[in-house]
């Protein structure tokens, strides 16, 4: 496993070369299904090459993706899930915060996580029960020992986002909207911040980090205090410190 | 002139240099006048480094800078305005969005400005007339066309910001809180982002970054729509291609 962990890393590394000499290139940019939804060809490109290495690698394991013919969740035991770029918004302006995000999963439970923001130097991964780890450093997060005191991020829900926020504005620090899920939970996880509250989130905005949060000690729970699992759209991404604090300000705004 | 431009940006560097060493370190972290406003004790540290080095550089140059002392505006000609840290509550708690910030005025006008992220090996500099420039690249941006496709970044104003939030979050493809308003500046300066609206902004906050955007071919205004100085409380740091738009969606929003 450890050989294979290794090769996973690499992996994604090369991965994140390629989206840094990105940023000196014209690419194109195409609309989703919204058009404040965004793809690039490089999330085409990089999902691509990411499924063509772990093939060779592990040709077992099945992929679930963010982008096109991946988009479906494997019925097989273990699958990988990917986001080639999380932050495309970011990615797509030349903004740092972006990362690559990759969590190998079985029996639905992510077993290995890898978030790399390549423009940032941040490389976090973890393994199940062997904690987490940004650029090869053991974790030990220092949160914040009350709400009053923490800086929480926002997922992105157009339209709604400011009603969070005006409920939570004077209850924190700060709040801060960095443009990727991905990378904001792995910022709890290094208790760079307090929690991420996700509105609206995808399997692979957050399997990845998922388990890199859990390893590092926090938690991952949705409004009713009740441990969540990589499929639940919207939740809590925080620490025991302001678990009841910050389940009290938000069980009434997110139903 | 250049070699004293060159002497600056090496002194800010190694002020760089001595944040970076401080994520692996405790260090001391104060309220201000309100709990939810933080000083370190890089603040203080950073902006004594950097006064002594510009003082052998430039002796009869006075300083304006962010923390006790030099917080009062000289009645010099010739002056420093300085943010040690601007972020500091990114800082305090390891998150990377944060800078330091420089800039040489002359009849408060800016014409030498230094904005320098270590974290994120993100310089931005500029001088009057001379174009503006990331990592020793001469800055082209590419914004977006209109309102719809544009990323905004926002200061924060306690318990309003959600009500800016609220009036472009629909009109906008997205809105950013990085908390660093130097740097969310240069964001705009750089084609990362489109604007960035100033809601209480200190001279120390934004001085090395307006000269910076202009230079790089952005506009700095008030809500009537009148060139702003960098003692301006609120305004936008934005382009030509959405000034009219953004116009129109804040006018009422900021008196």
């Amino acid at each position: 496993m450890i050989k294979i962990y290794e090769k996973i890393k690499k992996i994604i590394l090369e991965a994140g070369e390629i989206l840094k000499k990105s940023q000196n290139e014209t690419f194109q940019i195409n609309t989703k299904k919204v058009d404040y939804d965004l793809v690039t060809e490089y999330d085409f490109r990089i999902q691509k090459f990411l499924i063509e290495k772990f093939k060779i690698i592990m040709p077992e394991v099945e992929v679930f993706a963010e982008e096109a013919n991946f988009d479906k969740k494997p019925n097989s035991k273990k699958y990988w899930v990917i986001d080639p770029i999380d932050g495309t918004v970011n990615f797509s302006k030349g903004i740092p915060e972006y990362c690559i995000s990759v969590a190998y999963v079985e029996d639905d439970e992510p077993i290995m996580g890898f978030v790399y923001a390549p423009m940032m130097n941040l490389f976090y991964n973890a393994k199940k029960n062997e904690g987490a780890y940004l650029n090869d450093k053991k974790i030990v997060p220092n949160w914040s020992k009350n709400l009053k005191n923490s800086i929480i991020t926002l997922g992105n829900k157009r339209g709604k986002t400011h009603e969070y926020i005006k409920q939570l504005e004077e209850e924190v620090m700060r709040i801060r909207l960095f443009g990727t899920a991905a990378l904001q939970i792995c910022y709890v996880a290094s208790g760079y911040c307090d929690a991420f509250i996700s509105l609206r989130s995808n399997p692979w905005d957050v399997a990845a980090s998922h388990l890199i949060l859990k390893e590092a000690g926090g938690i991952v729970i949705n409004y009713k205090n009740e441990d969540m699992n990589i499929f639940s759209k919207k939740g809590l991404y925080t620490n025991e410190n302001i678990r009841n604090e910050l389940l009290n300000k938000t069980e009434e705004m997110i139903k």
